[in-house]
């Protein structure tokens, strides 16, 4: 268990990244995973977005930058291990690229869908 | 987007994991992050009970199977890059080491507990 003051005391893995778990702070649903290093959790305590490290660009993103579809940060909570991200969100537009509400709108072995 | 018909298929990483969200199907409340390959997967599938990969001690790891802490699997969803897991489970205990319901029991710049 860890007592943090600061987003530079999280555990992050040998790539400087943790994952960031992006949860809707009303319903409650499961929007995204992705990942941040220690400059995209200083960022998003800053501005109140969500800023992320992509590991196929290589580059900071800042959700919704482009879209329009941000998610105000609600509140940041981190793991017993300090080495994981939960971010309440109030998102503006959906979460995934697909347009759908969240990326995780599929069941494996199911074909009904989730909602 | 991926269609998937089986946990081979998933997305998983240079170190052959990926990353499991664990939620309470009831609660909606994100219990732990953990890490599968792709025969904790398939595990979690065949007994219907949460299985991950340890990082630290290298090994399988039942959810619950030493503190009695099961994680009845309810759904097991995947997010449009199929490189991470959403399992919704019927949890018969705490998910955190501490004794705390979820893992993510601590703010990030706050003192306020998170419920």
């Amino acid at each position: 268990m860890v007592e943090l003051e600061s987003p530079e005391e999280l555990s992050y893995g040998p790539d400087g990244l943790l994952p960031v778990i992006v949860q809707d702070a009303t319903t409650k649903d499961v929007l995204m995973l992705a990942y941040a290093d220690s400059e995209a959790v200083r960022r998003t305590i800053d501005t109140k977005t969500t800023w992320f490290w992509s590991r196929s660009r290589r580059t900071y993103w800042n959700k919704g930058a482009s879209s329009g579809n941000t998610q105000a940060v609600v509140e940041i909570r981190y793991d017993c291990d300090a080495d994981a991200l939960l971010v309440l969100v109030d998102p503006a537009g959906p979460a995934c690229h697909t347009g759908e509400r969240s990326c995780f709108f599929r069941s494996l072995e199911s074909n009904k869908p989730p909602n």
